[in-house]
């Protein structure tokens, strides 16, 4: 029988949960919860309800899990652990600092309803973690690098139109070659921030404002630039329509470790991705994830987890035997 | 308190199991077991005691685990089920078309013994079927593709110095740029064996021996290397015991996928290895698993697993609170 699958919140992170759970063949979306007024909101699954989010508690019995899509810095504190008394939930919370504090917050509201919440899973909280406790497990000896990008960095782009005489901005955080190659090369870099990522900025002033000025801004900006090595192009309205849209992301984790009586030999283990849609990527992530989690309640588990608890055949609808004869 | 280990078989990969051992402050290597008289054996560890096989089943609750490091053609089929009656075990069985009946030996063994046994971990089988079930979860829609080398095939080396008038040889297998950059572009191009990897082939000939003919026998080899594009290399004994005694290897494995509604977006998931010495790391995989073999039985587990049915957490030393501050 099909899982019954919640999603809260819709934008595009929700929208690609939403692709990813209709193409799963043992998922059904059941339901979308929004904030705004049911009513508004067009979803692109025709025959699927959407509800207010108030309502969410009278649903308790009519879901297997619920894949919370809203922002880090102000949804997910206290959505995640709301919703845990209720459902199994996924979210994929990526304030790093703040992780330890949320998942003991979660974990207590899900053991109260006892489901199982996974939190922190998309790319990086999620695949890159799983790159990173996969290559520290078996290179103990060794050293960890993450890159990211080239991608937009939402923050970035956000801190840019701050700038009095910004009509719009997007900001590429793009890695350094001369340093992915010195990585790779095993000679353990130490690496400053200038030396990993440069940030490319494409920015549409408002009519009269000063260029000059704008950039030096920009590339003094504490703590979002002027650590960095920093370009500023000045693009009109169209071009920025046309080719900066897109939501593009990736990166690398890569680790560079020792093996050896005299730690002579070098081992690199390397994760990439290069994905064309960070909302689309992440929402299959989680989706494969909120498999997991009603798999894991089904077996009597609940509390919180992260990847690192979750042995990785609950994520695929493959048994065990299929499984080991085609992917091991 | 540290786990107790012990290694059966010291070849390259137990002393590459031997060395991860030691470097793990969680672990101490208390045996080596051979076949050969344990008189005859000096292993690195000069406190740790070399014991013959048969004597294994008297150090049953002397240990915590044994790491099997044999071969998977002989030693391993009987082996793994032999020792998992009494030990939780570990091996690197890699000949992946014998996985699910290897499987169900050592499941029915370490069942009846009420141990874990972990079969198949090294890097592939191992971290590349890691790779291949998060992505294929992660990314239901797309391609798979696994490229080896550059690095050493034993069995293809042997193959070539089975022919008359070769004293020695050794064959790289390499991995095709162009194809590689065909997957990475997102074409998902079908390639056959041939597009996929090349052969380096440098062979010692005896005194006397025809090239010509040699190389015209290497290159129309059936199965080994008639669908391949293949480069043979006479050189001297001279340089051969200079610059092929080397035992890196690596490889990449590729999932290409599609998101979106009309499946208009390319996600590519790549993940990569680069290793210096093959034994060394497969050592260090193994030494992994049997941490995770270890806390999994002291759980109530027993019987046959993969690295599919294991938690990532559990390879690692570190506990939960540290990993998710650290690593995730």
């Amino acid at each position: 029988m099909s899982m019954k699958v919640g999603i809260i919140g819709y934008g595009n992170l929700g929208r690609g949960v939403e692709l990813a759970v209709n193409v799963a063949p043992d998922m059904d979306l059941k339901v979308v919860f929004t904030r705004r007024d049911p009513s508004s909101l067009t979803i692109a699954s025709k025959d699927v309800p959407v509800a207010n989010i108030s309502e969410a508690e009278s649903w308790k019995d009519k879901l297997d899990v619920v894949i919370l899509c809203g922002g880090s810095a102000t949804d997910l504190p206290l959505q995640t652990p709301e919703f845990a008394k209720f459902f199994n939930v996924v979210d994929s919370f990526d304030t790093h600092a703040r992780i330890p504090e949320h998942f003991a917050n979660v974990d207590a509201a899900a053991k109260e309803g006892g489901n199982v919440a996974v939190i922190s899973v998309g790319w990086d909280p999620g695949l890159f973690s799983l790159a990173r406790i996969y290559s520290n497990a078996v290179l103990p000896q060794g050293k960890d690098y993450t890159f990211w990008g080239r991608g937009v960095s939402q923050g970035h782009s956000d801190a840019i139109r701050r700038i009095a005489g910004v009509k719009n901005a997007k900001q590429y955080t793009v890695p350094v070659q001369k340093a992915l190659d010195a990585v790779r090369s095993g000679a353990d870099p130490d690496l400053s921030t200038r030396d990993k990522h440069e940030r490319e900025c494409y920015v549409v002033l408002e009519e009269g404002a000063d260029p000059a000025g704008i950039e030096e801004e920009i590339k003094t900006m504490p703590n979002y630039f002027a650590d960095y090595n920093t370009t500023v192009h000045f693009i009109d309205e169209e071009e920025f329509a046309r080719d900066h849209q897109g939501m593009a992301h990736g990166g690398f984790v890569i680790r560079s470790g020792k093996t050896g009586a005299e730690k002579e030999h070098n081992e690199l283990i390397e994760f990439q991705l290069k994905l064309d849609s960070n909302p689309e990527f992440t929402g299959s992530v989680l989706a494969s994830y909120a498999r997991a989690a009603v798999r894991l309640n089904k077996e009597g588990k609940s509390g919180c987890m992260t990847a690192f608890d979750i042995a990785p055949a609950y994520l695929s609808r493959l048994s065990g035997e299929e499984l080991r004869a085609h992917l091991l």
